[in-house]
């Protein structure tokens, strides 16, 4: 099973890394760009746990190591994997 | 318009990230995570472009600043913006 998990700023929550990436696309000379966020991806290859099991034991892991959870919301799907 | 850009690292490249969170699951207890995968996810609001003209403008953003693209690979997905 493979869980594919995204960590991304709460809305409110200063981006300085994201300003930086904004700034730098416009000193290229890409000016349409008018916004820019910034969050992790991360894919978790899970074996021998059910997909029931598996939503429950993600869940938890993002609580309580993948994301802070004060200033970051986290969302995941999961997949079977071949 | 969104666009939506992941960056991972390509297959064959050494991931330490991604070992040290495996390691620290692991240590937590999450027994059942057999390998861990980082990457970055970015949000990019783009204004005043033709979805056809964005296209190739993400790319060039991703080829010249957002990916390192000898030892990373990038995908994104363009969508429109309410």
């Amino acid at each position: 099973m493979l869980a594919k998990i995204h960590v991304t700023l709460k809305q409110g929550v200063l981006d300085p890394q994201g300003k930086a990436v904004h700034h730098a696309l416009n000193d290229l000379g890409y000016n349409e760009v008018r916004d820019v966020h910034l969050g992790r991806y991360m894919e978790i290859e899970l074996e021998g746990v059910e997909a029931s099991e598996a939503e429950a034991r993600v869940r938890d892991m993002c609580e309580k190591l993948l994301a802070n959870t004060v200033i970051e919301s986290y969302r995941f799907t999961l997949e079977p994997q071949n």
